[in-house]
């Protein structure tokens, strides 16, 4: 039977399940109207027996700002004495229907934290019914900027605005680059998500089938089914991809993230950084437009622009889709409307800049350059003349043979005494960061200082000193008092991989000189194309692509030489072939990337087997991909956003999770729906999967 | 080393990686121009040896029809001798990029099939030069209409003009759903797809971790994390969801599809049935703004409506982004200005018709009636009143007790002869269909004749024989001669399912009439709402949630009861309560489907718990669910676009594998890519998978 707990309540249960009449619609707003509000209900405050006041949060882009009912009666039994006790009965924080009146409310005191300075218009709600929908449980306690557990996903939603702020604007960006990928005549395709395992360059997950001993594999990217729709005559593709790999989930990764990945035939790599250089200066327009960027609790939220252009005109006529509407109007932002220090919070795209993969190893020791890491505060990193150092300097530094020495300054504008103490907290802390340096170097530390033997450098020596001061002063002037100088030895060999020890200190020392306040923190955004990657790297940590070569393809092995130089360079020294490959780096994370692929069958077949040196088995992995650029496939070149990247990066928050509805843990579990899993015995025999006696 | 067969073609290779210029833009296509144009050629025809001929197939929206090059040349070694040997050498259906000097056209008689009557303008290009990129190899050869083998899936792309307009057309589709939604504040948040298993309905596939035995499960669909957005405050939420499902790949079902997912908080059902009205209203306008549809070889095509607006206007000012300039203006477009033929194959949607599921059963016999199955060509079903018929004739036809006998008319505008050998036929092909019909009952099949004692309706009897006339009168009218009428008897119980042996053999007798060109064929679209299913279906074959009651959810087990009255029923005879489902249904195929759900904690675990008697470790599958809806969420109803389904109906194809890019076989197989392939024996060891020694 049903247990009477249950049974005895069915009936309460029951009345949740009713119809409940429509909410009003927008255009009815006026004053003296009775208007149906549904929504979440707040505290009550009872400023006596017979008059009480509630906030009551619509929940609706309509509606920026909370209705507050106000809930009196005179007379026992009146329509308002019932609803005022129907109101003293519902929990806070519980769904509702109202029935009220509207009138004007000047209480702007009580204005949420979220709002703008410039308020839109506010309402009243004469209480004349209410009903709550599902009461809110007692022993759930909400405090004011809680932080929830994972488990509790649906909590943190529900009470962050912040978040709630974050996935709205998540959706405006999609939606708008789609729109402007459609308008430009892309075409959205959906491509397969089971595929089949191949050496690509990622771990790949499994999903094994009811046939013992095969599985898919989830697409890592859909790489190779968008070329394959090159080679079957679509010019421009555009989706919005999920892709998955089974990582060490360092580094703020997901094991399944999202892309918006392009591809275009008959184009070259330059052809592609265009057009996103197109496509990011459309999208800057359209943030402009409807979104403002505020600093709320230090956090930085992206605040719908609607709420401060429709100011004390009512809201009358605003019809449901007005954000849609707005992006249509061919009328920019003007942020010099705004309040000056409004303006300077604005979303603002300066032109992306273009670099080298070399360039931005060398100047900044980062493949993920931020361009915001610049003077009057930070110099490039300059690599010191052989010639413009003293042999035990050198040595003292380092054990290698035949170095290359960078030296880097950092200007704090505070006295050397100052400077000092905050570098030397700063090495001494290093080990127990994440920053791991090379074992054969160790940086030399300088804090310049006029009133010490020369100038604080002697440890370099006089004629060294004399070289470096000389060396800096065509980039960063001369030295004063408080500049930092640290000096750091390289192996002398070309760039691989994603930064250098000096690369790394570089952006550790500004990131900790911001922290301390020592150099302003920079709101801009930042945007570089980093250009002509190597087209292979020794082999690392990375499972690459299995070759016997001893390197790998950098990105992935579908990737086409940049120069018919590079091209040459293949069969003497193929380390030294530059690709024609390009990431999009915004305030020094990567948000995209890209390249011109091999579209000729024969080419593809050379770089595999006689590059790579993959096995036949390996290259037969490929065999759709090579027999589909063997149909006379045209040129073509791609690129994808690193979605939640992107979003996280321009809303300046610390990690993915924080623009993701639902996202996994370091380890990769959703701690909320309990992912995954522990199989059972039955699914076991369907799919054939292992369990350990011990789990 | 490099083996010779590349080493030395290399060079040639290396020549399709130099760059090549950008083609011109549209703004400067003019009589006299000088204009690059990318595209793929086609086969040059010669005309003399200075004169050849050859199509060039620009693969871009902005230009609907082929160009010609036109090469000639008059002195040897001039920059056109040179480009005609170069012209000569290129395979035909090779990558080519063309500078050339524009020249309208006047050859309409070779215009390509897909054309419109009324023809957009087409150009000559004066050959000044051209280079190939990629040549098109020679043992693959291109016939008009080849159906290419699913392992070349890349060559039915390239060389099918029809698939490549519906990817376009679902590409628009898919974009122009999404921004009506967006228009109306829905918010696009993407949900996870490595999720756990639950015992939610259907058989999901599990994605194996490196530690044993622990999986994820891939979304079946993102029904529970899109209850939870609903949970956490989250107001209006839609997705372009990828779903999996491990089914038996029976009835055109692919393992992987898409689903346009929504769902609405502070929402009943009728509220959702009503959204999903006024989307499907405003798509028809932006459908009819943009596409015609043309029959071209029996095949149903959705041609851009560019290409009929754009007469003999010329090209010029026709922005790249004309489709969605014009998605944007008020102007409608005007089916009526059309010549009439093509008027009749516009789409156009009537509003949507709603029918409860039992009123769909007993006059269709099926939950998905195609309305264009109708009056006058076909009757719907008729249940025959027990007096109305003798018992002899009863036992005739069935062996059931106490049965409902239905009759359905057929009026195929032929004599009895004819109507009897069609009948006839169709009936003795049955057993060879997929149609199963149960074997407690044979149709009995009359074919009415005035020529005939008792009209060709003798095995009734001459009583029943009158009242079946009687009967049929005020729907049918009288019948005529050549009318074919079955007879069936079934279970006297309520219904559950997908279809009765009467409905399956009504749409089946239409689809053969159809075919024989006896009833004609309807290109309407007919979109209907069935609504009211039964909450429960007593246990089939499907997993269903596992329960101990003997039935599972119909839908899933999140579904609210309709009424209170049908929440009362769940006490007393949960058989019987309805739930507030509803399926989208559109010429007789469920292109979508959703529900209210229900929002109460307590109602959720008393429906898992004690109605479907589920186990608690089944129920604790849910807590994540159940957990949400306890913290205050309000109700909430939703909806899912079967988006495929939806598309290849739209186009009037027979399998969704029509309108997918890369599709995978009945098997599941993407017989291009070889996918699902072996596990090898490191991926076993890293997942725990399972290989069969016999594989």
């Amino acid at each position: 039977g049903i247990p009477e707990r249950i049974n005895t309540r069915l009936d309460t249960f029951k009345k949740f399940f009713h119809d409940f009449p429509v909410s009003t619609e927008l255009e009815k707003f006026e004053d003296g109207e009775d208007v149906v509000v549904h929504g979440f209900i707040g505290k009550r405050k009872d400023l006596s027996s017979k008059l009480s006041f509630c906030d009551l949060n619509p929940k609706d882009f309509k509606f920026p700002r909370p209705f507050q009912i106000v809930s009196s009666w005179k007379k026992e039994n009146s329509t308002q004495h019932l609803a005022h006790q129907c109101l003293k009965d519902i929990p806070a924080y519980s769904p509702v229907v109202v029935l009220g009146r509207l009138h004007p409310s000047p209480r702007d005191s009580n204005s949420p934290q979220l709002e703008n300075s410039s308020k839109p218009p506010s309402w009243d709600l004469r209480l004349q019914s209410i009903t709550c929908l599902n009461p809110f449980p007692k022993d759930i306690i909400v405090s004011k900027d809680a932080v929830w557990p994972p488990k509790s996903r649906h909590l943190q939603l529900r009470f962050d605005p912040l978040l709630q702020q974050r996935l709205y604007f998540r959706s405006f960006l999609q939606m708008t680059l789609m729109t402007l990928l459609q308008e430009a005549n892309f075409t959205a395709i959906e491509t397969p998500i089971l595929f089949k395992s191949t050496p690509e360059g990622a771990r790949e997950f499994l999903v094994p089938t009811r046939r013992p001993g095969y599985a898919y594999a989830l697409t890592q990217s859909p790489q190779q089914y968008k070329q394959i729709l090159m080679a079957g005559g679509i010019y421009k593709y555009f989706q919005l991809a999920k892709c998955f790999r089974d990582e060490d989930h360092r580094a703020d990764r997901q094991p399944e993230f999202t892309q918006l990945d392009m591809e275009m035939a008959f184009a070259t790599g330059a052809d592609m950084i265009n057009a996103i250089g197109c496509l990011v200066y459309s999208l800057n327009s359209k943030i402009r437009q409807n979104f403002l960027l505020k600093d709320v609790n230090g956090m930085r939220c992206p605040l719908n622009n609607i709420h401060n252009r429709h100011k004390r005109t009512g809201t009358k006529g605003l019809k449901p889709n007005t954000i849609s509407e707005e992006a249509k109007s061919t009328e920019e932002a003007k942020p010099t409307e705004e309040a000056p220090e409004e303006a300077s919070s604005q979303f603002v795209f300066p032109c992306i800049e273009k670099m080298t993969y070399d360039a931005a190893m060398s100047l900044f020791g980062t493949d993920k350059p931020d361009l915001r890491i610049q003077l009057p505060y930070v110099s490039r990193i300059h690599r010191m003349r052989k010639s413009s150092l003293t042999t035990s300097f050198v040595q003292m530094i380092t054990s290698l043979k035949d170095p290359i020495v960078n030296s880097c300054s950092f200007r704090l504008g505070v006295p050397p005494k100052d400077a000092g103490k905050f570098i030397r907290q700063f090495m001494a802390a290093l080990p127990n960061t994440t920053i791991k340096l090379s074992p054969e170097s160790t940086p030399a530390v300088f804090v310049y200082d006029s009133g010490q033997p020369l100038n604080g450098l002697s440890a370099l020596g006089h004629a060294s000193a004399q070289k470096l001061e000389e060396a800096h002063k065509p980039m960063w002037g001369k030295y004063e008092d408080g500049d930092v100088i640290i000096m750091q030895a390289r192996k002398n060999e070309p760039f691989y991989g994603g930064s250098t020890d000096m690369g790394r200190l570089r952006t550790a020392i500004h990131e900790a000189a911001v922290k301390e306040g020592l150099i302003p923190k920079d709101p801009t955004f930042r945007f570089l194309f980093v250009h002509s990657f190597p087209l292979f790297t020794p082999n690392g940590e990375d499972p690459g692509q299995g070759g016997a070569a001893g390197f790998s393809s950098t990105h992935h092995p579908f990737t086409a030489p940049k120069t018919p130089a590079d091209f040459d360079l293949l069969k003497t020294d193929p380390l030294k072939a530059k690709a024609d490959h390009y990431d999009l780096v915004l305030n020094g994370v990567e948000v995209g990337g890209g390249s011109r692929r091999i579209h000729v069958a024969e080419v593809q077949e050379y770089i595999m087997r006689d590059i790579l040196k993959m096995t036949d088995e390996g290259v037969a992995e490929f065999a759709h991909l090579i027999e589909a650029l063997r149909a006379g496939c045209p040129p073509h070149a791609g690129f994808a956003f690193g979605f939640d990247r992107l979003v996280s990066v321009l809303l300046d928050v610390p990690s993915v999770k924080d623009v993701i509805a639902f996202p996994k843990s370091n380890k990769g579990e959703d701690l909320m729906v309990g992912s995954p899993s522990k199989v059972t015995p039955a699914q076991q025999k369907t799919y054939h999967i292992f369990a350990a006696e011990d789990s």
